[in-house]
């Protein structure tokens, strides 16, 4: 997979410094009611803001006016900063010439957004490894879903994707959704090859960048994906907007998401009594509403911060993360990583796992209570695929029913050593402990 | 109308301050080079922040966390500041003991919502002079629409909806969609009143508050609307969130409005090789994705400054400012201020007018460029209302075709009298020195 391949040539650990970040001084209370600095361990459901994102952020909101709808000069003034932002994430992404980029609220926004623009008859097919707003939005969207089983290695993902696009009506659309890195297991999924498959039978691909973006540059022309998807609380912007981008022809042709000012064009009484509406063809035909500035311009300034800090570097600094979070809790017995495509897969840094005897919510709640770490523990709204590699409880031997809870643990780039060295140094106290029901 | 009756006895002009507002200093240039602090008259499309939304959001961004999805402190605090965010609005708005209270991006994306979530076969009654956030949303869902006439008076309001209503099929459901306040004229409308008229009919009601709620208390429960719906961008938290508010039971029986994560509670693939999904019945059956909690908490914190300031001064403050804009706009010959119900029908601060013999939008133009001031020009959002009261351009000699551009002038919480004065004393010049096209 291109995207994931980088230039860095050194092996050796760099001195790279994490990024700095909102919140990296903030002090919690344990249970033994000492204090600590929180280690935000949890990037993956949503990150900290940048520093620079914040900073960008406060220096605009005293020149906030209204978008594409006043005569005054910060109005003027927010619609240029909104437009540039576009342009930003277009560049960030690597967008074609024609391609849109569209603000929405977040990644399921934009899925479900991408969902409603589908043409007629529109097949979709996707793995039951998604996270739910991969998974969720075509079916609510009446299109007929074929959801593919999870694939033992990326060359079968590809493999099991064209046997299934080649049983489809080669002449109808369809449209292919996938992840770039789970976001259970971190695992990077073979974008590239998989877009290719879906071109060579005719189909389109959606590349859900929700978990890949924070963590690696995504090109939509490198990787000849048709849409990308993210959200920017997941980019260390988390001011409620997140991003559709790509091609703009079924969009274009799409009934709007919304229906609303900004969208609409003309409107005027017709002959019978009703409205007779003119939309607008452009980005704003999907934007109606006010839009989010503020969102939209903290998402644009991550893109910033990220290029600006050197992208690669800090892809670099990551995986010496996850190389550490690895061995650590490979040392720890009873741990289970949870892993798809096998332990040595590359992934960026979002790592799940279960621990013999252990209640995966308590030893979240102990990492929380007793080292002041924040981790998830769950299913994260991905249930058929944790059901699938955590198994079920009772299998486990938890007690209760249903699929068994793993914890995540996950980072980006405002994570300290610190934070990972205190995550496995707990891991290892709490297992050596046992579990206390 | 009771939400409009305060209690304020004195007739005096009081000595209030506006409320601290973000830019409130900023300096813009002028065509001549010079610089001058920017006025912002343009609330009605979007407000400043209020120093005191910005202030709260400034103090909890470091605390920023995962909302509904984390085990560590910071998730759980941001949890419970996103749940106590959701109980100040619905006490701000006077919700009945079982109303949610759901958190969308604007007022457009609640108006959306609850067209996405009406039973089978909802009728839906709106007037033609309703803002495109309010008019168009239905029947993008396929309800039948009925559009009512601009009505001349709030009596003639009433009397046309309570016609349209009885002619209704009265077993079947149906709403009615009405603003507090129009955003093109600023002028109230019945709301208790046609709430009462559509409950007696068996409709149901929803207060598009957007233009309302920044400028005057709105209580559901007194009101007895069943739904009320509004923007942060407009009620000084631009944060990219806006509010739903009310009535339960057509929300939990709807679809989701987006389908993901937060929103599904069990997800499994079904024995034909598909998932099937148990949907939330709560709030988070409409709120998939990760929250926007900086845009919720701000909301709650502009609910907390309004509430702390005296909302009844807020108002009367701005009842004098209406007056002064009033009296100033009639004292310029060709100044002709659009209504609706009559030049004298109580209204928030949002006037819009026409000029004989200038074009809108280089009247606009001019007062930013020569003043520093912020209006807006246009149809606003409300296109069959603005040509019914400003007329087609053809009529008014303007050259283009098409209706006839406004300049519209809204004002609020955080206008020092000093915009209004210099805003009057603009238009005054600028009228007695003419267009120059």
């Amino acid at each position: 997979m291109s995207a994931c391949t980088v230039d860095i040539v050194s092996t050796a650990p760099a001195a790279l410094d994490p990024l700095p970040v909102l919140g990296h001084d903030v002090r919690v209370p344990l249970a033994t009611g000492e204090e600590v600095t929180y280690a935000a361990l949890d990037y993956a459901a949503s990150a900290p803001a940048l520093q620079r994102v914040w900073d960008d952020v406060a220096a605009y909101a005293p020149y906030y006016g209204s978008v594409h709808r006043g005569a005054g000069y910060l109005s003027r003034l927010s619609t240029e900063l909104f437009e540039n932002s576009r342009a930003e994430v277009a560049s960030f992404l690597g967008c074609r010439a024609d391609d849109q980029v569209l603000f929405t609220r977040s990644t399921t926004d934009s899925l479900n957004l991408l969902a409603s623009a589908l043409p007629h008859g529109c097949e979709v097919f996707v793995y039951e490894t998604e996270h739910h707003a991969a998974l969720l939005p075509w079916g609510s969207h009446g299109h007929r879903v074929r959801v593919l089983d999870a694939p033992a290695s990326p060359a079968l993902a590809v493999e099991l994707l064209e046997r299934a696009l080649a049983a489809r009506d080669p002449y109808g659309p369809a449209l292919v959704c996938v992840t770039g890195a789970s976001n259970v297991t971190g695992e990077l999924w073979p974008v590239r090859e998989l877009a290719a498959a879906a071109h060579a039978h005719g189909a389109r691909i959606v590349l859900d960048a929700a978990q890949l973006a924070p963590h690696h540059p995504v090109d939509i022309s490198a990787l000849d994906v048709d849409w990308v998807a993210l959200s920017g609380h997941k980019l260390y912007a988390p001011f409620g907007a997140g991003v559709l981008a790509g091609r703009p022809d079924w969009l274009r042709e799409a009934e709007p998401y919304l229906a609303g000012g900004g969208a609409s064009r003309h409107v005027v009484r017709g002959a019978d009594g009703g409205v007779a509406v003119e939309w607008h063809t452009t980005e704003a035909r999907h934007e109606a509403g006010s839009p989010n500035v503020i969102g939209a311009y903290a998402i644009a300034a991550a893109c910033r911060a990220l290029r600006d800090a050197g992208f690669d570097r800090l892809v670099e600094r990551e995986r010496q993360l996850v190389r550490r979070v690895r061995e650590g809790l490979a040392a720890v017995p009873g741990v289970r990583v949870l892993s798809l495509f096998g332990a040595d897969a590359p992934r960026v840094g979002v790592l799940s796992f279960v621990v013999d005897g252990w209640d995966s919510s308590r030893l979240a709640a102990a990492l929380s209570a007793e080292y002041g770490i924040g981790v998830r523990d769950g299913l994260f709204c991905a249930h058929p695929f944790v059901r699938r590699l955590a198994g079920e409880a009772g299998e486990a031997g938890d007690g209760a029913r249903g699929p068994r809870n793993a914890v995540r643990v996950s980072f980006g780039a405002g994570t300290p050593d610190e934070h990972v060295e205190r995550f496995l140094r707990a891991v290892g106290e709490l297992v050596a402990r046992g579990d206390r029901p």
